[in-house]
């Protein structure tokens, strides 16, 4: 018997037909005499209707009754879940996280699962039931409801399949699985049919949609395989695994394509060169938390003054500008700033032992004249900024040379 | 300091506007140094949506799922008002039942409170806290949502004011109080100061739609007294309280009028009496969950037949009939039936010391050829059966006979 975490995304449960559609697919596994899981997200558009009245209650609204109100979202699709399938005829209820209890810690929005525990539930399964379980949610070492972050019902589905080492964790979803690129992008992006851990971390950091990359972290840390396919077709999607050996049919090196639109870049020139220098930088951003992307910091010719540029997200410019001005700690000579850009990164394990990359890299996107602003690094993947409006010529120049066509 | 049980209906909270009203309210209490403990309903509109939802998932959908499902509703309200108490500069939190906790017997859908829990609340409360409870629910023995039926969040508030030994229990609403009929059918309706537990739970079991019969019930039983207004208005509003001295300045025996339309009425005329005839018929409609009201039987005067008259809601006719035809227990000679009838009461505990109450009713009714069909007398209360259409006409008639007007 085989233990399978079936995770439903909103738009997967987006509608009542789209409930009645999932409950079939739940119990095509259960009716293959599997051991069934279920881990639901709330009904596409509910959390973002509650996100607005707490809104309209405040602009600051209290962050752990943000989470004991958008927690009532999972809570109404696993009941509408679990009711279908009683209709249908099997065992199932809904299981709240203080029933089951899942524990969390950290801050209230942005809590991470620490414990599942399996008593309550192992009894429930063992009895024959299928168990839907709230995803994106926890209590805390104070009995109240905590979130793990949007999308944190990924988090959830893996968390649980590791805790009750599930044989089989399925992300069900509204895409068909992880692409070479985004579709909406470069029509030429193909659907990947496995890809490892790092691979996928790097895609989710660096902008792909379909997974968060703290549950890929998650998932690779807990050695949990996922498969991520979609509710709507009934197709195989992406399994996101360990190291396999790749068949290198078509050079296929790099195994996808990322970017991010809204980057915004920051130069601070003549910054006067002292040890520590970065940290009296970027402690203060990170106290309030802007999150700093790409760092370039140009080698100080003459061990007096140096250039420091880095790149965040655009719409924290004028925070960024005005904590760099009020900051005694450091002096400079200018600061500039350039908006509008983007950051296209290539990624593939393979890189590893494939010299010449970051070359041919440069040369396509030389040969469309793209001009590139900062570049940056690690062993599997490369990114760089370009101004925004050359991004749909950068993909599709690139998914072309490196053969994802 | 007093400690203060403030409960708010469904139209209380019924919009982000209400609700920043709502926590006005509270706050006037808690400047007045009161120990404040809010019992919230959900947003008016949210429990009928969740409903609907359950009846497109399943013609029978499961009663524990249900109860999950529709007491996200008082979960997200409760955290919207502690959100915006604690927008206002107040400590405030939200409480689920889970938390408290409180504790119901009987089953889903239509459990009871059997136990408040203290410890946490007063902990709570001793903090300087406001807390914000969820109305119309609990847990049972099985760590399971449970809610207690249908505006059960005045029960809620009951028994949390019993459990804390409250001062004091305001349920609010969108009315300003009881009055001595409905206002809609009779305009010299007018606000009741203050009236009796007994009156109030005749009202309510009759018809007033300002209090569930239960609630009026825990209220006595636990002799909370229960002070009903409008979080619309700032009037006085209408206090449920134990027996008290009138005032008999305009002869007021009577406290109100109450009724209900849509009343069918079902005759078995030359029943074979034998012993427990009644229950024969009555049992099987008992299992079926036909809410049977007035019961006349005729005197047999051969002892060998009789005839049996009672009444039940019109939407029950159909399958009443059907069980009648097939019980086979009872033989009978003719069944009929009559639909479309109203069941009018007056009530007042001064009826009991009064004589001629009776008589005063019928006359009256007959000054205006009102016909009646059935009578059910109590202690405090006379009900006669009539036909709607003469409805409103008879509330006048008797408004002004008993010195309402």
């Amino acid at each position: 018997m085989k233990t399978i975490v079936l995770k439903f995304g909103g738009t997967s449960v987006g509608s009542i037909e789209r409930i009645k559609k999932v409950t079939k697919i739940i119990l095509k596994y259960k009716k293959k005499k599997n051991r069934v899981i279920v881990v639901s997200s709330a009904m596409s558009g509910v959390t973002n209707e509650l996100i607005k009245k707490s809104k309209l209650i405040s602009g600051n609204f209290d962050k752990a009754e943000y989470d004991a109100l958008v927690s009532t979202g999972e809570q109404a699709a696993c009941a509408l879940i679990a009711g279908r399938l009683n209709h249908s005829g099997f065992k199932a209820r809904s299981w709240m996280s203080w029933q089951v209890p899942i524990i969390t810690k950290g801050p209230h929005n942005s809590s991470r699962i620490e414990k599942v525990f399996l008593r309550n539930l192992l009894k429930y399964l063992r009895s024959g039931g299928i168990p839907v379980i709230t995803g994106f949610q926890g209590i805390n070492n104070l009995n109240r409801i905590t979130t793990i972050g949007r999308s944190g019902s990924d988090a959830s589905a893996i968390m649980i399949a590791k805790f009750f080492k599930a044989d089989e964790c399925i992300i069900y979803t509204d895409v068909e699985g992880v692409y070479t690129t985004d579709p909406r992008i470069n029509k030429k992006a193909k659907k990947i049919k496995k890809i490892e851990y790092d691979e996928m971390l790097e895609m989710s950091s660096l902008g792909s949609k379909v997974m968060q990359p703290t549950s890929v972290q998650d998932a690779k840390i807990n050695d949990i395989e996922i498969r991520v396919k979609s509710s709507f077709t009934n197709k195989s999607g992406t399994l996101i695994t360990k190291k396999f050996k790749k068949k290198n049919i078509n050079n296929e090196i790099i195994t996808g394509i990322s970017f991010t639109k809204n980057d915004a870049k920051i130069t601070i020139a003549g910054v006067k060169d002292k040890p520590g220098v970065a940290a009296y930088i970027f402690e203060p951003l990170s106290k309030n938390f802007i999150n700093v992307d790409m760092v370039v910091q140009n080698i100080s010719l003459d061990g007096k003054e140096t250039d420091l540029t880095f790149t965040i997200r655009s719409e924290d410019v004028k925070k960024t500008e005005k904590i760099i001005r009020e900051n005694k700690n450091i002096s400079f000579r200018k600061l500039s700033f350039d908006t509008n850009l983007a950051k296209i990164s290539i990624i593939g394990v393979g890189m590893i032992t494939t010299p010449g990359i970051t070359y041919r890299m440069f040369k396509a996107l030389a040969s469309k004249k793209i001009n590139i602003m900062v570049i940056s690094t690690s062993e599997i993947k490369i990114s760089v900024l370009i101004s925004s409006s050359l991004l749909k010529k950068a993909v599709a120049v690139l998914h072309n040379e490196f053969n994802l066509d």
